[in-house]
């Protein structure tokens, strides 16, 4: 069951046993990616500056179902009050790099149906030089997420760790468009590859949402996560394909952050369950529970701005929602 | 059990029981729609003229599940092999009223990606005078759809049948926009309405799906369908709400009908299986699985040109791609 890459154990008598320590390490998640501060505009408000970033939504998402290790720089004014939020979901900070400038900036204000948005400010700052260096003891873990970073970069990070089980990631179609050849020789190492139907679309060139997984498919990602927005998300696997609507929330106040929770709870699920491919195919139903965690988790983070959400969200209210899918989905 | 409405029973014994024939009418549904010839063109190809029409796409989908009888008016130019394939499908005719003069005509041409359509003709012909008359072995049937007609035409359909336990239809941007209040004069008699998200969002004011339900079923259903073409359906209940995700086809050659077909798959399920809510709500896995069967016609309506695969679809092929639903929506 995949323990042949457990680290030197304790015996005690005939059989082995791992601490819960070791057992934390062991299924740590390594995530890489921006942590930034965010500027929101949506119907509903308006914040001129908060913790934001994907590898924070990944990494806060992610850290319900497993151990997170986060890899990502920040300038001198990055606030103690936000390295507190990641902390108090005991996610491990050593990998993230503090240098003198400020952290990545980015402002944007969102359509009245918050369907779109508009990006009104991108300052990378510290961001521009971002050079993701990996300490030691994140490289031997099994679970690495790649974030929405310039390819090269996601590349580099996979190359310092061994003996991975699972990695996957995101991309957008910024990479798809300017430096599609680096994109095309990082994922064809993913396991999994995970983004929206729009860039599936321009990925592949092709309009047929089956037709471009098929071909994604056969770039290297051997599962694509497809996410929909308010219409869900879809997940097809060399076996076929599962599909979740999306959860009509009552209220959605900020959309920022919601692809990026779907990929940590999606992740973070496979992580926190121990699932490794090396011994057969991961079971479609497991997939299948990953896609609605991300969906749960996606939904939770539209609820407030920015990551408001998680500064209150509980392992309950998520198992609650997973449950509520459970319900408007069976017939 | 709903057997309160039963016409008088032949008795064996102590034990009421009923022929074959006597359940079959028991069970009928009475459609009312348009019956016309559609020229289609869509990326895959163009057809001059064929059989089309709602109530033609809602009977042919419904008479799987349960006995048909279509109210609708044709003109003589219409063909005695339409005749035939709406009979060889054992749907009751005898309300299919023929006049002199053309049977409507529609013409209209897909966009590339078949998202949208644009209408080339329109020939109301005879249909502009349809003023529906239902027989009189019409007017006792239990299950009633009210395919997409100028509402008070719905209306005078209602108000000939009696003792009718289950009654829904559709409705389109026209009448919500041109015959607003005759449309709310019609529907507050309804069971259900099925009807697209933009229609929805139109008749409730509202763009939050599920508050434009509430305000919907303010007005008279108690049970709302949204279609949302490729990204599936929705219904919305007094105690919660069903949501599929869309069937992913092969081949999309055409989307006309998908609809009706959907209405047909959905109300033809719920006739064939008995449903009265005068025994209580309806069961919400139930209205699960008709919203299911809804979108494997409709599914199955697109993979041909006009009313095409019906000329060959069997029950079989029906029961199988619900099992697929069932597989790609399993977590």
């Amino acid at each position: 069951m995949g323990l042949s890459r457990l680290p030197p154990q304790c015996h005690h008598g005939t059989t082995p046993f791992y601490t819960l320590e070791n057992i934390a390490e062991l299924m740590s998640l390594v995530v890489v990616g921006s942590v930034a501060y965010d500027g929101v505009e949506t119907p509903h408000g308006k914040v001129d500056r908060m913790l934001g970033g994907a590898a924070t939504y990944i990494s806060l998402a992610a850290s319900y179902f497993t151990h997170v290790k986060i890899v990502a720089v920040v300038g001198d004014d990055f606030a103690q009050q936000d390295v507190d939020l990641l902390a108090s979901r005991d996610i491990d900070l050593s990998g993230l790099e503090r240098v003198p400038g400020k952290t990545f900036f980015w402002a944007g204000k969102y359509t009245p149906d918050m369907n779109d948005r508009e990006t009104l400010i991108t300052d990378l700052n510290v961001f521009a030089d971002f050079n993701p260096k990996l300490p030691d003891h994140y490289k031997s873990q099994p679970y690495v997420f790649l974030g929405n970073i310039q390819p090269d970069l996601q590349d580099s990070v996979r190359m310092q760790v061994n003996g991975t089980r699972l990695i996957g990631g995101d991309t957008m179609n910024l990479w798809i468009d300017i430096t599609r050849a680096q994109l095309l020789n990082t994922i064809k190492h993913w396991d999994f590859l995970l983004i929206n139907d729009g860039e599936a679309r321009m990925l592949s060139g092709l309009n047929h949402l089956g037709k471009a997984a098929e071909k994604i498919m056969a770039m290297g990602p051997k599962t694509l996560i497809i996410k929909r927005g308010e219409y869900g998300a879809m997940l097809f696997h060399p076996n076929g394909y599962f599909a979740v609507p999306g959860y009509l929330l009552d209220q959605l106040y900020d959309p920022t952050g919601a692809g990026d929770c779907f990929a940590g709870g999606f992740m973070g699920y496979l992580a926190g369950e121990g699932v490794d491919p090396a011994n057969g195919p991961i079971d479609a139903k497991l997939l299948g529970r990953a896609v609605v965690y991300g969906s749960v988790l996606g939904s939770f983070c539209c609820e407030q701005f920015g990551v408001d959400r998680f500064r209150s969200l509980t392992k309950k209210d998520i198992d609650q929602r997973f449950e509520e899918f459970r319900t408007f989905t069976a017939f």
